[in-house]
C-alpha cells in the first residue's frame, strides 16, 4: 500500500486532501497558513528540508501531493541543514525566474530524494469529474456559441502559454485569464459597464494551457467561483472533465444550482 | 480641396479633429455628448439622417472622420425622415450584433450616400507617430524580452479577434485588454498583489488587432493612459508607429516624462 504525504500550502485543497486521505501524513512550512487542523500537521522550517525528507520517510512515505498555494518563503540562511545547503544554491536562483520554474525544481528536488510526485486527483480521484452537467438546466443554443468562442480564444492562447481562462458573453471577449487567477478575472468582468455589454449571460471557461504540469498546477474551482461567476451575471461554468479540481463539489454544485448557474464539464 | 465633415462623438479625438481642421464641418447628434464647442457643432437628430446627409452636401464636403465613442441612440419612431426609414431595418438589425458590424454598417451607410470615410489620421497625419522613442530613457534590455513578450501574446491573439492591447512584466502576462479598454485593463493590473508580481516594472503594448479598419477603430492613447500606466506600476509603453491616434501627443509625452515612463513607437 503506498502511503502518501501532502505538502500543504493555503486554499481548500489540502483539507480536502487530508479528509479524504486520513493515512496521509501532512506536512506544513512554519509560517504557512492552512484550513488543515494543526494536530494533523508535522511543521517544518523551509532551512531544514532535510528534516521535513526525514519525516516522510520516517512515516513510510513513497509519494507526495503538493496541494495549495504556498508565498515565496523568507530563508534565514543562518539556520539551513545540509541538505538545503547544498539545495539553496538551485532554490535562490529558481526564484528569480517565474512561478513554472520554481515548481519544476520543487518537483524535481522530492524526485531527487526518491518521492514521487503526484496530483491531487491521483491522489483522490474523486476531486475531479466525468463530462456531463453537474449542475443547472445545461447551456442554451447561444450558451454553446459563447463555449465555442471561448475555446477558439484559449486555443490560440495556448503555444504562449496564457490563459487557463476566458469569459464570454453574446460573443464578446470580456475577460481572460492572466496572473491574478479566476476569482480577480471574475470581480474585472462584474465591473464591466452594463452598455458595453450586448447581452446578459455569458460563461466562464476554466481549462489547463497545453504542456500544464496536472500533478501541480490543475485549474481549480470551487464554491467561490459559482458566487463569483453569479456576481459576474454570468449564466454558467465549463471545466474541462478530468482536469479540473472541484474544490468541495457538493458545495460548488449547490452554489450553482442555487444561482442558477449551469456547471458543464466538457470531455477533453 | 476636399472637404471634410467630422461626426464627433465623446472623447478627445473629436475637438483635437474640430481645431486642427477649422475649415471642416463638425456634426453631432442631439444627446451626444462631446468636447467640441457647441457654437462649431451643427447637431442632427439621428432619426433624421436625410437632413444630416443634406447638411454634409451643402457644406461642400465630400470626406467624413467618424471621431469618438457613441453609445447606442434610442430611436423614436415617430420622427424619421425617408431616408431613415429606408435605413432604420438595417441599423435596428445591426444594432442586434457586435460593435463592428454596427460600425461597418454605418461607413457602408455614408458611402453609399456619397462621402468617402477616412480615419483621423488620414485628416490630420499628426495625430499619429514616426517611429522611435517619443518620450523617456527607451526600453533596457529587460524590458525589450517583455515587450517581445507581448507582441507574442498579441500575435497569438490575432486570429481570434481579440486584443489591442496586453501588459508583460518580467516575462509575466498580467493583463490582456478584453472589450472594457485600456484603461480597465490597467486599473485591474494596478490591483494586482505585489506577492505575485515578479519584478517592478513592465509594459503596456497597444497595437491594432489584424484586420482591424483604422478609419474607425485605430487604438488610441492619450494622457490619462500614461497616469493610468503609471499607477499601475509600468516602465513604459509601446505602440505601432503610424497606426495608433496620440490622443493630445504634447501632454502625452510630458506625462510620460514626469512620470517616468518611456514612449516607444515600434515599425510595424
Amino acid at each position: 500500500m503506498p502511503r502518501t504525504g501532502i505538502i500543504a500550502g493555503s486554499g481548500g485543497l489540502p483539507r480536502l486532501l487530508a479528509d479524504g486521505l486520513p493515512e496521509a501524513r501532512v506536512i506544513a512550512f512554519e509560517g504557512t497558513a492552512t484550513d488543515v487542523p494543526e494536530h494533523r500537521l508535522s511543521r517544518h522550517r523551509i532551512e531544514r528540508l532535510g528534516a521535513l525528507f526525514d519525516d516522510l520517510r520516517a512515516a513510510g512515505v513513497d509519494r507526495v501531493v503538493l496541494a495549495g498555494a504556498m508565498s515565496r518563503p523568507a530563508l534565514d540562511p543562518a539556520v539551513l541543514d545540509p541538505v538545503m545547503r547544498d539545495l539553496a544554491p538551485r532554490i535562490l536562483q529558481a526564484m528569480q525566474g517565474g512561478d513554472d520554474a520554481l515548481l519544476r525544481l520543487v518537483v524535481g528536488i522530492f524526485e531527487e530524494q526518491g518521492f514521487a510526485v503526484i496530483g491531487a486527483h491521483e491522489a483522490l480521484p474523486d476531486l475531479t469529474c466525468e463530462p456531463g452537467v453537474l449542475a443547472g438546466p445545461g447551456p442554451s443554443e447561444a450558451t454553446r456559441a459563447d463555449i465555442a468562442r471561448a475555446e477558439a480564444i484559449l486555443a490560440a492562447l495556448g503555444p504562449v502559454d496564457v490563459g487557463q481562462g476566458c469569459v464570454v458573453s453574446g460573443g464578446l471577449c470580456l475577460g481572460i485569464e492572466t496572473l491574478q487567477g479566476t476569482d480577480a478575472m471574475l470581480r474585472f468582468v462584474a465591473e464591466t459597464p452594463d452598455g458595453l455589454r450586448g447581452r446578459p449571460g455569458g460563461i466562464l471557461l476554466k481549462r489547463p494551457k497545453p504542456g500544464q504540469d496536472l500533478r501541480v498546477d490543475m485549474p481549480a474551482i470551487g464554491p467561490e467561483t459559482a458566487r463569483a461567476a453569479a456576481a459576474a451575471g454570468l449564466s454558467g461554468i465549463v471545466v474541462a472533465a478530468g482536469r479540473t479540481l472541484l474544490i468541495d463539489r457538493a458545495a460548488l454544485c449547490a452554489e450553482c444550482d442555487a444561482r442558477g448557474l449551469f456547471l458543464l464539464a466538457e470531455r477533453p
